[in-house]
């Protein structure tokens, strides 16, 4: 089963359709999103998740933000209106820096299809075919990552990870994940287990799921377990996404990576990071200064939107979506280039201006 | 408000009243248990818990298990009963230790009371007599561990604690916590923070609930949010309670009291365990030695008994209930008795010799 998380059906004046991940694994439902506004409530509410589908997701957002603009409207108006679509979806995520990437990018685009005297019709086809450029990218991006990191993974590995770095994360079939379908494809046998990721519980929900429905062993532990784990050696190679990764290496990803990282060091356990090249935020020096995203009490308190909530009332709560994982504690980074082996800045500066 | 978790009401005919922890913090319920059977369930479904509180609930079990034996049965038939009540209740939880040791005490002096020639009457007075005597040894130990761990929490420090070690915990008002409300008492300011404690949310639901009652300031995280707010410098102390200290000090705790040691001593914090010295179990040498209860998938796949599992239909979910955090990564063992400042085989001795 191929799982398509983003896909855009029609032309210029088609929809953006979403697997609906807040209903797995209960139910399969797809979400059909005709306006930027439905789209940013997708992304908030993490209907779509996950830094490469976000960003596929919103390059199509931006075809959906010019179907209200009338042709005789001309290209100024479009430009305008192509403008306020990027600011607002901009502002659903702060940290999944793919977002402004491919929002740049299609805008970008766009502009200097504008300037060289583009219609609005003509517009409209330039950030279509932007948009789907990006999903095809990123369809070839993660397959290229699982090439890439599949020769980490070998017969009889206890493999860990954490929240959901597959299929439902991308508009291919996933990184951190990939590389694990990547290496099954070529029949090595190893069990993975799937920190179940609170708050929202990414990964009892969508992984466990999406390496079910491949044959992988999977798993599920509660966050708190895994040091207990590897304590065990039980746990042999710890593989990751990334959400946004500096300069210098350090790597923002779901809250729970960044003590992972520690315990993986602690017990001399391999820790990979797999994330498209779009993921590097070379504006940004070091984790220190990555946004980190803070979210509402409410997905702590009513796990999964329970009825009853299991904080008393008037109880703070804390509840970063992302924390940062320091450079020297990473193993090597996969992307779709290669790999960056004890990543630092020299390296990953290399790496991403290798062809 | 005092809370009082176990509570006997009545002479050897009366009955045991629980609170129900299952049902916190929404309401405040308390069980009365007429039977070892009820009892049972009451232990093994975690309506009690906490290793001091399921003791002093198993010594009063065993006066349960007396009321069905005729005083004209005799006194063997009182012992058979005894012994059968002490079997049966032992199989309830297999890593708490003072579950064994209650239920051991209270059987051998109504062993000597009916080597001495009691009958059936005298043997119920002396079942009740030792429960009541646990009982009251539980209030006064929880009081001298906070006298004796204040002293560690000093003004504006940030705190961190697992699981639930409170009055929820015990018969008297706790062993980690009462260190926290002896500190509190004293006029010292200071910040909890409480991890939910997955699967069963004892941290969100119990710890939160009694801090909040004694106007603690504090705030409920996820179990994968400790490291990072370690790295952000926001805790300076770890404090929990503990199921089962080996002769070495290795210290069985709630799952997930591992992984906070190896947190702690990277980011070089204190780490403290708070438990009566009933807790120690000499007859085990190592951690290693610690058998580890493994409980229901179901806690996992539906966080607190909610109707859509979390986790797709036929993967796998381990789900142990504790864990074993090494000596070398205490910092101290506060107990009744005083403090054990970097816990090995030969300071425990020592301390468990001292009056």
């Amino acid at each position: 089963m191929i799982v398509q998380s983003v896909r855009w059906v029609g032309g210029v004046d088609g929809h953006l359709e979403l697997i609906d991940q807040r209903k797995l694994p209960g139910e399969l439902v797809t979400i059909r999103c005709r306006s930027v506004e439905q789209l940013h409530e997708a992304i908030r509410t993490l209907a779509v998740r996950g830094a490469p589908a976000i960003g596929v997701a919103a390059g199509y957002g931006l075809v959906l933000g010019l179907q209200s603009v009338a042709d005789r409207a001309g290209p100024q108006a479009a430009l305008k209106a192509l403008a306020d679509a990027c600011e607002y979806l901009a502002g659903s995520r702060p940290t999944a820096v793919n977002l402004f990437w491919a929002l740049r990018r299609v805008r970008d685009k766009t502009e200097q299809t504008a300037a060289a005297g583009a219609n609005v019709g003509e517009l409209r086809q330039t950030v279509l075919a932007e948009a789907n450029a990006i999903y095809h990218e990123d369809v070839e991006m993660c397959r290229r990552i699982g090439a890439n990191g599949e020769r980490f993974i070998t017969d009889g590995m206890g493999v860990l990870t954490h929240c959901n770095a597959g299929a439902l994360a991308t508009a291919g079939q996933g990184t951190a994940l990939l590389v694990l379908f990547e290496a099954h494809k070529k029949g090595k046998r190893f069990r993975v287990y799937a920190d179940e990721t609170r708050p929202l519980l990414q990964g009892a929900r969508l992984t466990a799921w999406e390496l079910k429905q491949a044959g992988i062993d999977v798993t599920v532990i509660c966050d708190n377990m895994a040091g207990w784990l590897m304590k065990q050696g039980k746990v042999n190679a710890v593989i990751t996404g990334a959400d946004r990764i500096a300069a210098n290496g350090d790597t923002a990803n779901k809250i729970g990576t960044y003590s992972l990282s520690i315990l993986a060091r602690e017990h001399r356990i391999p820790f990979y990071v797999a994330a498209p090249s779009s993921t590097f935020d070379l504006s940004i020096r070091s984790g220190a200064d990555i946004p980190i995203e803070q979210r509402s009490a409410e997905e702590v308190v009513r796990p999964c939107g329970m009825a009853m909530p299991m904080v008393p009332d008037g109880v703070g709560v804390y509840n970063p979506a992302f924390d940062v994982t320091e450079a020297r504690d990473i193993t090597a980074i996969i992307t779709e280039r290669g790999v960056i082996e004890r990543p630092n800045a020299e390296r990953i500066v290399k790496h991403l201006s290798s062809s």
